[in-house]
């Protein structure tokens, strides 16, 4: 049995000339029974490197033993891909308002606890998981028919929700400005840590905040929640979706997004979508962090920084992070200053500018981190 | 007694030349004791003309008899106004990030619910309302010394709402896009919509959405709500807080801003503040419309818009309110097309652009309007 | 005979997803002989009332004995149609590198210096006309094909210029920021200035800026006096070409639209492309002025502005063409100021925004102007 | 005698807001004859490592003995500097209106010659320089004083070329995208290819494109050249203008302004401004090209890229430059593809974003470049 790829293209949007913007959606299916998997990339326009390891994947999924479906789709925000402010892509959000294109996902707990309601004791996982699917995709297609239209970032969300909302495992590939690469994994999902080769992870709990991860993992959490009373044998459903933060924006390394693609598929070989030996993930150190302590800091001066610390590599209290110029003390003390850690932390990501306003986001960091052993 | 007018300067930001940003100040007062108000402008940078209010507003109030005192903060965002891309100015968001200038003001109800414990029956409305602003004052300062720092938005935000943590009304001058004169009043406030001349009139909940209106009324009217079990007669603290649209963006109009000048002089005046036989509100139609009810009709289709409809004027279902060109089908039928009225509104704004992308805001609207009438 | 419409596209760039960027050709014939004509709109993408005109012209003109060709070109440059900064459209622009669209298109004097200097006396301008545009087109055709490729803005100016260059009349619409409408017409067509119903024309010299109208006429211009010495009776070739400046920018009016194209009709009518009675030139008040004295009036000051002149209306020397807020000295005598007209001026148009930066291009008026006499 | 360092600042434009933009300057003299020195950083807003290498300059020349006077002007454009579009500042054009804001210093051919038909035969080289620099001073005064105003980035850089019209020796510190270390040398000062130690050079002719450099030097080398018929002995002026590229924009590295610095220095040493036996050139390679041989290598497609060459390094003809993704074409031969060098190469420097459209500057490098050998 080989591999089947089918590409289509999905309309998104209208751009202002009228012309209809486009998603490419390639699905991967040997014709096995198995998992779904969901794989998108570039959600944010300027972070592009996903696209390759999509471009990795593909060639890597045809020729091996796939069991399920694999739907990977690159580039799928073709508006903000496209919005250059410079050289640079202003991605992050809709330039006509400010939306952040990873904040208009679908979810909304009190359907999901209606939903636990009509569900009867004794009833399969797997029904429930059919009849919850079918409940979700419907309530996602009412949202995508609101009367009165929805904004281009929730239309792009919801479509692409549309896509995945029967898989199994779905992963939103991102980068960071200047940064490591990271993976934020529910905390319902744990031991996923251990099947990538990624060294940080950030632990998030059941809570939405908009993007694709949290749409996804957030219904099935809280449905499982909500029947934990009513069944003996608590249901599990097992269905997992993180944000993997591939390095850096603007960036497009070929070689580093083959490494990301075998690290992927070592995932989905843990998972039941390969067979195959020799995807078993690296012994590494892996580093764990509760959402909670992965923390912002804000610079409150603006001027011109270097950027001191690496990302990934840590940095102890009172350690300096950033050294800063002013050039209007040039001639005095003032000349320069020095931003140090205020407690032990991993810098995981920083800014890609070396000019910042105060209120600046300077960097990311790990702080009250822990390596992670398997029998934790 | 004349009005003294002291103007002082608050410093709100850093810029990247390591420059400091400030807002002017501007206080006003006679030394008779009464009310205390404060007025800011141009939160949204492209939304200039509430400067031009408050420029006739003082020129007005130093002739007049002034009680309590006036605090006039034009041109409060100082990054905003100066973000300029092509001609225009990119004012209603951080370009930064997409952070909403208008979305970072501090409510946190659980606090209000915790000094709503500490009050004891008996207590007066006064006593209440001193140890309530100290209370809240301490909240936002803690607030913003938050030991990682906060964003430049928020920062910008929390500044200025400690300017106002003491008034009993408060005002923020905004403009739509291309936009009718309008006004959002808290519910508990209705009778406010007699006291300007503003024919459009949006009542909002008790709701937190991160507008310095809202982060004004929301604490006061929770407050009252969570006293109204423990005192026999519910105390009254008579806080309002508004949101003003005049007219719209990138525009200045002295005479037009001279009427709204007078406008708020006639709401000063019913509130004590003023106490002039001549600002008496015009006899005038008003038209109120709940929050719930003011809708965004949002494209489905990307293309060049003509915006056929005049802001404040209704519209009668099925009318035309834009006409759109297809630049790629001009040889038939499909070269233009009419969107019309989904039901009876009166479009009170639309986007200034003829240019649309699919799932733009294309017109806000009333619907399920109703005229005011002072004995409703 | 009926007007044949033929819709074709050209791509004219691949945008960073790597889809193809493409403009809709409409070509109209009634199989007649007569003139070329091509008229083209969008070239700043926020300029779209030249789309609407076109809309019109095409409608009313399948309707019409059309002699010769028209290629009617609307939106031509879909890149700068599409690039929003905030609400506004980014359209006068390379996003990427601040080139202007409108002056990359190809002339070199020297080259056409070397074709009159193969011209034989006594040739016949027929003959000249057809040799020239071959040799041109070739020109432009080596410039596309550049060994080390081109930039973007350059590209789409030379493929546009292609399909122009057989063209007799080339008309480029244009908007201005907030303007009132005007046309640019080069000194050696100065009749035109009678065959539009647009009150306010420049007639501008045989220097190449880089614009579209330009490149159509200062080869044939430079041609023509290349050969008046070696002609006994100098070669006229009627080559026109001209920019027409629509009102203002970010506007569709399908009304005002309906007369443009009836002006535009008017002058194609004097030039034999139709045979109509009634299109006539209105009778108005025509008003000229030389380029150099198409003057722009930029401020030395930054503030809040008030355009208190109406593009089109005459402001007398001393009279007041805008006023100025300063937000930092509402309390004395600074606190506005008047910029006043210093001479007899016509604004035909301003900033489209009441913030500017010191070195803002406030006004371009007429001075020097004076009324067009058909006489004259 | 110890240097003296007196700061002052120059107000440059006003902002929106009615604000003074000002640039700080900073003059040494330790009161010894020599010459003048003018040093100015950041003039593309996002080019922010010179203001590193100045403040290396200042702390380092402090404690230096310094002939004459050197004059160091940091962040010469606050405007620029303070333009955020997304994370990024875009630096390097005026966001109104795309107007570069390196191109708009004086220079006037045919003033120059006017002045060197005024200059008799056996004036002194010294007194030519006087008179000469006055007469220029008055020039760059008149145009800043245009009755109708002028441009902001040409205000901008008049101001600064005023600062700098009395210096014999004037560097203008910029970076490129991603970029090796290069300065461009007038051809006419080719010796000062030895005198830093950075590896690329290119040399540039009498050609004012608008620059400081060619602002600098073009009038005493065209002086010089309009005086050569008239002067028995030619006179030499030994004044030298530059544009060194300090690597990539964006960075802030205080280590490598560090060697930049002494890179300066160790020229400054060569010039007479310093009298240090330990500032020598390093020895080291030193690639020479000429301008019209430094190409842009355009892209003629859009898509997402991978730098795969490093700048600085040679590239051979044929060799890869960049691999690119096509995310429409991942299932087929067409998913990649490989751009390679025309001819032997040395990229410089490259695009900083891996997204492009058709038309960017992928590169740009040195062809047909060769090894300076200082007997050359």
């Amino acid at each position: 049995m080989t591999v089947t790829v089918t590409k289509s293209h999905i309309v998104v949007a209208q751009n202002a000339s009228g012309r209809n913007m486009n998603v490419p959606v390639y699905r991967l299916t040997a014709g096995r029974p198995g998992p779904k998997v969901y794989i998108q990339s570039s959600i944010h326009g300027a972070e592009v490197q996903g696209n390759v390891v999509i471009y990795h994947l593909l060639q890597k999924l045809k020729h091996l033993a796939v069991y399920g479906e694999v739907i990977l789709v690159p580039n799928c925000n073709p508006i903000g891909t496209n919005i250059k402010a410079g050289e640079y892509t202003l991605g992050r959000f809709d330039p006509v308002n400010g939306t952040n294109w990873n904040r208009g996902y679908f979810y909304d707990e009190a359907r999901v606890l209606d939903f636990a309601s009509t569900v009867k004791p004794g009833t399969s996982v797997e029904q429930i998981k059919t009849r919850f699917r079918a409940y979700w995709r419907e309530a996602i297609e009412q949202k995508l028919a609101s009367p009165l239209g929805l904004g281009l970032a929730q239309q792009l969300n919801l479509q692409l929700q549309r896509l995945a909302v029967d898989a199994d495992y779905v992963l939103d590939l991102h980068n960071g400005p200047v940064s490591a690469r990271h993976i934020y994994i529910p905390e319902n999902a744990r031991s996923a840590a251990y099947c990538f080769n990624i060294e940080h992870c950030i632990f998030i709990p059941n809570v939405f905040a908009g993007a694709l991860d949290e749409a996804t993992f957030c219904p099935w959490w809280t449905l499982q929640s909500a029947l934990e009373e009513s069944f003996e044998h608590p249901p599990s459903f097992g269905i997992e979706a993180m944000t993997l933060e591939m390095g850096s924006q603007e960036v497009v390394k070929f070689d580093e997004g083959e490494q990301d693609a075998i690290s992927i598929l070592t995932y989905l070989n843990q998972r039941g979508v390969l067979n195959e030996n020799h995807f078993q993930p690296k012994p590494m150190r892996r580093v764990g962090v509760e959402l909670t302590n992965y923390k912002t800091l804000y610079t409150d001066f603006g001027g011109m920084v270097e950027y001191c610390a690496q990302p990934g590599s840590a940095v102890n209290k009172g350690e300096p992070l950033a050294r800063v110029l002013n050039i209007d003390e040039l001639d005095n003390d003032a000349a320069t200053f020095t931003v140090t850690a205020p407690c032990d932390v991993i810098p995981i990501l920083h800014f890609p500018s070396a000019s910042v306003l105060s209120g600046t986001q300077l960097y990311k960091v790990f702080t009250q981190y822990y390596t992670l052993t398997e029998n934790q």
